[in-house]
């Protein structure tokens, strides 16, 4: 089954928007076996939604859009589909009760006139709900074929199509007895270079066929996608399997997950599987290790908080740095960050820490520690270890980079 | 001038490479005055491009290609490109002499055989010098209109579009006596929803015109984007400052900055006009909004940092929060969240504080208090302020919203 994306906005064409959601459409499509032939994005304007709508439905039958659903004069998608398919618009009046229960229960007051248009559904089509959102998505067949609309919102889109689509995708292949056929895993390695895993695992590959190996350098970590088309869905994942088992061990400690795995996830799960608990101590990081662990859902059972030390006297004041190492030494040096790990250690009562220290830029460098030098330590249980380094890169990476290396300093440090 | 930008590759179709090369091209043409009036993706089969590049020069007469120029079997842009102009590929001794000389001062050896396929050239295309790798780009005009070739390596790409692309095109725009066309200003708003926008500012869209008005919400706020075409420039930029002038007052408090404007940094600005630091004292956001602050380059002349009080033993042992308080109000209420910023301003000796207590779920909700219900406390000078808020969405969306919100209270706290 084949499938084409039409992503709707003027922004798009304007290059000042990425065009995220169409790549995670792709993924995900293409996760339950169906093909996506061709991406087209075009603005906000009805005849040229109309084209390209047209066009797709011409060639597969079958189109997913997104975008253009808003309450404002520009979003011009549904009418534009709904020309195509002759499904003249007509008020929902459940969905619009619906709207005015969700508006309450915010307490926005009643749905406003401009949101009162996205409760109009073209006749015929099927109503999916979006529990995040004003716009529901919208799903549609007819004579010109089948078009899905979703609302250009990235995590509005990304609910529906879970939620909804996905689902009603997959069975539709099942009625039609296809089988998937792209399947693929992805190894996520950190603290090795693109060239250094290409060194490591470049005999390998050809031994991997019918699987094939992408590297995808991520900033702080390569990620290796394995890839198999046109296999059934049993053979596929015996080819996959093999391929990650060939891997592994080549890999070695650089391999931390699978698939989305986030480091900070499992660091929380190492320690927790100790009854370990954690507190952070972040200058140049200013937050970030905080707020990647706590993006974990769950991490409360784990984490405990911790000090962002950004000014030299809360290092001081609130883990107990002694004064005269931060003048001796320099408030970026080795002693320092153990010292500032050991502090919030202490004043949190955990068995585990991270500190980071570091000259993030563009200003505050030296000859002797220029932009990039960042140390950091960690501590779990009765063991200790820090770690400095020269990142390459501007504020940005800097920061990502320390954030990245200071998580997988604990996890090294924690597997033992 | 109308384009069309036509992306060859198969990752793109996968998902799992985001088309970074369309959107800088889209940027780029627009700003020399071109309207790209379409993008499309298409994987590595010359059918599909041939059929995508001929539907893009029927509609404009003018498409941009990137991608399928490599050495491999899979690179078949050319090919297509070639047979839908009549062109037949022809060995260009020159360009060969040119790759031999670079493959011998990389000191690479001789041109590899599958690298000779770089050197065949359509008949009539003038070649477009790539110093960057082994790709050249193509010029192609004839009967269906202009080709640009391009390599799909973003640096590659990003260098012809500067050096070659750019120069062309706008020579081209000024042999038709074409000018700019197209100039942009973008708005940012906070605090307020698409639909609230458009409410308020519906009634003066039309007075805009020929200034066109686009909606972009952000998930933490709502961008405007202004947009003019077909209009010399400084006709172009007198209509979009007429336009400006008649949104802001509409816009009130909700308007921040413009551009790239960061809540966080317009928050720093503030600060350091009025000669005060700030300190934060985070649960929920965990260091989201340390670090939104701390990626301000510069910020610690206001910042000095904070407490991540994720357990509650924190927020009574560094912040001072009363531990009565918390168990009659809950680590959740108005209360506590004084009391946080309180505690923190106190601690740090700051003038301006941030506090943030709130559950971002999924679990730890109740009736009472559901999954979104956030506290956030400021205080800034001699004021204080708290805002209680219920934010719809996942962790991840109700831990970015209490972020932006904590921002945008201080800054309306802080303007006074």
């Amino acid at each position: 089954m084949d499938v084409e994306l039409v992503t709707v906005g003027t922004e798009l064409l304007l290059g000042f928007t990425l065009d995220t959601n169409a790549a995670e459409l792709a993924r995900a499509l293409a996760g339950v076996g169906v093909r996506v032939a061709r991406r087209v994005s075009v603005g906000d304007d009805e005849a040229e939604i109309r084209s390209a709508v047209a066009g797709a439905l011409e060639r597969t039958g079958f189109v997913v859009l997104t975008g253009g659903l808003g309450p404002t004069s520009d979003d011009v998608t549904k009418r534009a589909v709904a020309a195509l398919f002759d499904a003249p618009l007509e008020l929902d009046e459940a969905y619009l009760a619906q709207m005015e229960r969700r508006f309450r229960s915010f307490r926005r007051g009643s749905v406003p006139a401009s949101n009162r248009s996205q409760a109009e559904i073209p006749r015929g089509a099927d109503v999916l709900p979006n529990p995040r959102g004003t716009a529901p998505g919208l799903w549609l067949s007819g004579g010109p074929g089948t078009a899905v609309m979703l609302p250009g919102v990235p995590h509005e889109m990304r609910g529906l199509l879970e939620e909804q689509v996905l689902p009603r995708v997959a069975a539709l292949l099942s009625e039609r007895g296809e089988v998937p056929t792209t399947r693929s895993r992805t190894l996520r390695t950190t603290g090795i270079t693109e060239s250094g895993l290409q060194d490591a695992l470049g005999a390998l590959e050809a031994s991997l066929a019918p699987v094939r190996l992408a590297y995808l350098p991520q900033g702080i970590g390569v990620d290796l996608r394995l890839t198999v088309w046109g296999l059934p869905h049993a053979a596929a994942e015996r080819e996959l399997t093999r391929a990650v088992e060939a891997l592994l061990p080549a890999l070695g400690r650089h391999f931390y997950g699978e698939g989305e795995a986030d480091l900070a996830a499992v660091v929380l799960d190492r320690l927790a599987a100790r009854g370990w608990t954690l507190a952070v101590a972040e200058s140049c990081t200013g937050g970030m290790i905080g707020a990647r662990i706590t993006a974990i859902a769950g991490s409360s059972r784990v984490f405990r908080g911790g000090v962002i030390c950004y000014a030299d006297e809360s290092k001081v004041r609130d883990l107990g740095v002694p004064e005269a190492l931060i003048r001796s030494e320099g408030a970026v040096s080795e002693q320092v960050a153990r010292a500032m790990a050991a502090g919030v250690a202490r004043r949190f009562g955990t068995e585990a820490s991270v500190a980071v220290t570091g000259i993030a830029g563009p200003s505050g460098g030296s000859e002797e520690k220029p932009v990039g030098t960042v140390w950091i330590a960690v501590r779990a249980g009765e063991q200790e270890r820090a770690l400095g380094r020269r990142f390459p890169g501007g504020r940005r990476e800097v920061r990502r980079r320390s954030t990245q290396a200071a998580l997988d300093l604990l996890r090294r440090l924690v597997e033992g």
